[in-house]
């Protein structure tokens, strides 16, 4: 995480205050469990709620005790009881480090996707809007950086809202992984507390308990969290790309936002480059580099060694902040882009009429030609005016193999657009649902 | 894929004869669709079942008309036109090669998953057995490789199972993701074929339509798949990382199945290696790795190209065949899984008792002493018995710091091992269901 | 693997046949270099030689024994003793399965980076011949997709050449990484052995003897060898890249080589694309990928586990194939791209002189305005030709802030292209030598 | 990057402060270049080196500027000239701000791999120590986790030592690729600046100049030194998983030093687990996934863009600090590492003589039994020995099938342990050199 792609709701959620709150709340709220049983005072849990409640614990102070024991939770511990008083020594009776840890990182990854749901409700938004706004521009559709046949700009950004739309989904799916709570002792047993802690615990927490954790949360939950934001980023990179090739000066069908007094290039004042979009392209590489050490995490020794740890300690906050960063500025970028439906027109008719190919050879099909000679015959066309820049229609009025089969009327009403655009509305009500 | 790795069933899917069946029956439903609403002759799409129906397409012949038109869609069609006679013009009308091509790959990852769940199930069937096996066989449980408190061997088993059942929903999630089938056109718009052919199509082939493509099929659906996959392979290899540590001399708590007449080593004839769960970790290594590319397929330039092919024609059936052979393998190992009990508890017992040092400061500190204190007594006595091997409960019962807070009878009542796995029952229970 | 991807050469070498005389050849000079010293009968070397020298390996007959044993070197000594007689008990002798296998895969690594070599030197040269045929070739270089200023198309394919040129330095060094031999028993003690047969098996077999070997060669050699295949295939992804920008519609100024009876797209007759560049990405993918289990191989327990085991024979095979399949077609690329100097020319005249904007700039602030407001002067200009398609050189002389510092003349004088290609001979000479 | 796995010294590299500094530096050394040349005054260069020397940069202030122009190289020269006054509108004159900022980035990566390098001696240094110190340490090697045969614990350092003294080499050689200069212009044309001013820059900064630059440096050398770092990273991993595995309770033949205060667990406080080691395998995972994205970088667009640089803002500083951190503490690791030699006599006694398997089976070849009888009738005994525990020296002496061929006396002098480390000291001389 840098602070330059960084954004401070996220960055809150990762700092060491909001940790070491956590680690209260779960810590006190065990202990009100325990209470409730009659394994310890109520008192003792009254007074660390109100004097821990009631505190802001001193980083700096932990930091200093942890380089004296070298174990964090000890530390935190230790400070608690300075806090609180000689009560502080029933908190966290029975429990184990990592009851504290894990069930904190799932409290925060939660936290953590909840912001990521927003972001993606901002883009899905815009995208939708966007979609609606452009429903009915034309743009030529391209395949292999090829024109093809004619689409819409809407629907260009129909496909990244469905697109974002599933991703949604999976990280609702992923986020209810993640949300677990384990109080369970040094191996899962539960020898010296009960299960019931951890039920307590997890609802209080807004998590459901683990059904079976060994010292700690098994982590294939975290590998398919973070595999879930590779794949979001994976998204981000496609949409991204788009707008980097609308770009392009040959091209340049759209462009992002320039605002006044920015500079895009320090040498040369005329430049405006897609610069937030390749930077996209760029974090989206990192947020998919992520899911591979969260993998590889996953096959702890035994009831659990400390490998994830430094893994997660890095990629829990990187991860998300950074596609909590990226997703907010591709909202953005989506939300301002700047559309020229005239240079779509433009490029569409580059080609001289070439996107109506399949529908001349579907043509001569029906009209007994077979599939092979039509297309040697279309293709003969075709190529030259993609060589030499013929027009498309000309030629094949000039073909008696042709008009032979399709008369010149016909040929010519084949070149209207609207053919390709009559089920626009069939797809965005699919996409959209019935509007 | 190397044969090595592979079985029958699955290897099928990925071969030659079954794609081109399916892609068949995708033209030939098509076909029929538009036969239904009346674009083509009825009996051109009875001709194109009859004749294409009773076929066996002949491989080497459309490998042939493939090096010439260097199109692999079009040589198929070309050959069925030499199957079928003139009717086949009709075939792929307003269909675009990835119509064919990704459908087809749908259900190729369909099937292929309906596999990988009956892998899942029959390895979920053997853990739960040996599980409840085991289910009160004692054994130490291990963090960093350290002894830490006791657990059973069927805990171990249950934690498995329940992550592979986890595994399980998060297959048959990517399989529903993947089951989509496309027949939208050259950029999807539908232009030369109407939406109703896309949905008789899917129903026919067990899909569902895409709801907006673009000349495919877009590959976040994909990219989701596999790295599903790449999870499953992550839990496997924790699995078989724990076995390996299991057969390891020193502890040799386990062991795979060693059959007669096997060589464990060229050079040492003593040998008996856990070499198939080696085997395991490295198969988990190669399907791990094929989520990436499947990631970086995603951002495909606007409405498709075609960099994402030579991907998928390597890692699906690379991934797929793979995790199934490794699925098989894992369970099979599970199943014959040789357990050794007695040497459970040697094992346990090595640490002369100092698994209950956690116990001991719990009483303490419920008897008034602060934790603090309380740590740092029971560490003291802990390391007599690390370092020299002391025995935990004689060094306790002799101290008078101890004993003064806890009388020696309870001292000695605190080393039962039934304390530790008085709640295995509430876990199974929670991981199996009531019984 | 797949056929579709791979040449019979680097095929070969991975080729169950070739293994087993590469096995065959270490365990020969291994018996000789022991014969030499004495500790087996000459004759027991001289028959192996001779009866093994002659034979064909029966790969299913290995297969079958294996399928007993369990155990692939112990099958190919049965196999080979079949075919030698009792002589064949001194083979092997003192040696561990791993010597054989981990020699066995530096000699086919060695070959295979010989082939990759090869292909290198084809690729570097197709590089350099276009290169200089375009030497003078003017074109637009682009940053951010954003026409930026001319530069030749001689230029961009000298970079490429120089990046695998630097490519090639790696290979050679990864190769020589490689090409060591370990001959030294079951933990690398040469208990059983004597070093001396390593030296003699090294030399022989071309190789270096591995300095400290535990049961296996270690892994560093092998990730360093797949991460350098890793960095070519990154190349390779950037070369055609490129080439898919220069053949985009838009664009048009290179394009593939489009053989006659070619189709394009099954569905649209009119279509040209660069399916082998798309192609060549995706297989850049692959490559990449593959260095990743490369790597995680490294960390073997102890002595040697056989984790590694299953992910060479895929990566094995599967890296170099693909990358040896993926250098020649896209030196084949290099070789017969179709180049259009005219377009290049009128896509550099597109942004109307834009491009000069820079020179313009600095000869401001050579006359005295300061960096800040000539960077402003010139922006403003730029601005109108980029949004209204304003000629840039008319609005500069119509402008008297920009002809008070600079007279008409000059302006003018600084629209021409030689000031942008005044250098190129320099850098020829610096990529390619003096000529 | 944070706090907790970063060391200050590299860390520093990376600071704002350092970055600011080296801007200025290589705009300075080319403005001085040019004056050399005659192109600015030389009275511009020497203000500029006389205000800017002295000169603490603000990095508040340029943020701010910053946010304002949205380019932090303009940022930064505005600054300058706040600094310098009107002569440092003879700054960058000609120059792109990729010039400042790759070759930037080519100084920091350079440094960094000097600190490493540094890491990489102090690390060799310390197992070279131990390596001597532990010569002649009978330990047991094991191969699949399983004991073979015995070797020394300092043969298991010495090939730790030889495979980070190839890492050494590699990261030279990456250094080597990664010290480059480019002060190329927009394009790499030199058009607005000569090519001696490169050669200037670089020789002032240590660098060599890039011979043939776009916009910016090439990637792959940026990829092929993080595939370096990751490589070095699995070594790190392999080492520290060696001392994970001896640290284990049923092994405990070497374990971290845990200093007096240091708590293992803060619910059992027995203890001691190797959370250095397990830290460092964490750490490795991250390094390596850096690579990922670095090579994702090669393939950028034209002459460039950006996408690589979030990357880079990202991975140059995590990848070099976590590395740095981590090979520190692997050093500190290896030399306080506390060594247990009769528990590595132990554990090589546990399977009673068993690692003699072999040489007994050679001898039984040498004394004129087939292989494959010889092999079958070692493994019966050894089964015995496995199995139930019998002393395997004992059944071989009671079996006349054995001692028909073996004299008993034969026998007994094969179980001696100088039989195995008798090559020690030509491997040590290989290793370290004649001593």
């Amino acid at each position: 995480m840098i602070p330059r792609y960084a954004r401070p709701e996220m960055v809150a959620i990762w700092s060491p205050e909001t940790k070491f709150r956590i680690w209260f709340e779960i810590e006190a709220h065990a202990l009100s469990a325990m209470a409730e049983m009659g394994r310890v005072p109520k008192e003792a849990a009254e007074k660390v709620w109100e004097k821990g409640g009631a505190a802001t614990f001193d980083v700096e102070r932990i930091d200093e005790i942890e380089r004296e024991v070298k174990h964090d939770v000890i530390a935190f511990l230790t400070h608690l009881s300075e806090i609180v008083g000689p009560e502080a020594r029933f908190v966290h009776q029975g429990m184990t480090s990592s009851d504290v840890l894990d069930t904190c990182l799932s409290v925060q990854l939660a936290r953590a996707a909840d912001l990521l749901l927003a972001d993606l409700d901002r883009l899905l938004e815009a995208l939708k809007t966007r979609a609606y706004e452009h429903k009915d521009t034309p743009t030529i559709g391209r395949s292999h950086g090829i024109h093809a046949e004619p689409t819409t700009f809407g629907l260009k950004l129909a496909q990244a809202y469905a697109e974002f739309a599933r991703n949604r989904e999976r990280l609702v799916a992923a986020r209810a992984e993640i949300a677990t709570c384990a109080i369970s002792g040094a191996v899962g047993t539960f020898a010296n507390i009960d299960p019931k802690v951890e039920e307590y615990v997890a609802e209080k927490m807004g998590l459901k308990p683990e059904p079976v954790s060994t010292q700690v949360i098994p982590r294939d939950r975290h590998a398919a969290f973070f595999a879930t934001l590779a794949v979001i980023a994976s998204s981000m990179e496609r949409l991204a790309t788009e707008i980097r090739h609308l770009q392009r000066t040959e091209v340049l069908e759209a462009e992002e936002y320039f605002s006044p007094g920015q500079k895009g290039s320090s040498a040369m004042p005329h430049k405006r480059n897609p610069v937030l979009s390749e930077n996209l392209t760029g974090l989206a590489r990192m947020v998919r580099s992520y899911a591979l050490p969260a993998m590889e995490n996953v096959a702890l020794w035994h009831e659990r060694d400390i490998s994830h740890s430094s893994v997660e300690r890095m990629i829990g906050p990187d991860a998300t902040i950074t596609l909590d960063f990226a997703l907010a500025r591709l909202a953005g970028t989506i939300e301002k882009l700047v559309v020229y439906p005239e240079r779509m027109q433009q490029n569409l008719d580059k080609l001289a009429g070439l996107h109506n190919s399949q529908r001349v050879m579907l043509a001569l099909t029906q009209a007994g030609m077979s599939r092979e000679d039509s297309y040697r015959l279309v293709q003969k066309h075709a190529m030259k005016t993609w060589e030499r820049g013929a027009d498309f229609l000309s030629e094949l009025k000039a073909d008696p193999e042709v008009t032979q089969k399709i008369p010149v009327s016909e040929l010519e009403a084949m070149f209207d657009l609207g053919y390709h655009t009559k089920h626009v509305d069939t797809i965005f009500a699919r996409v959209f649902g019935a509007s």
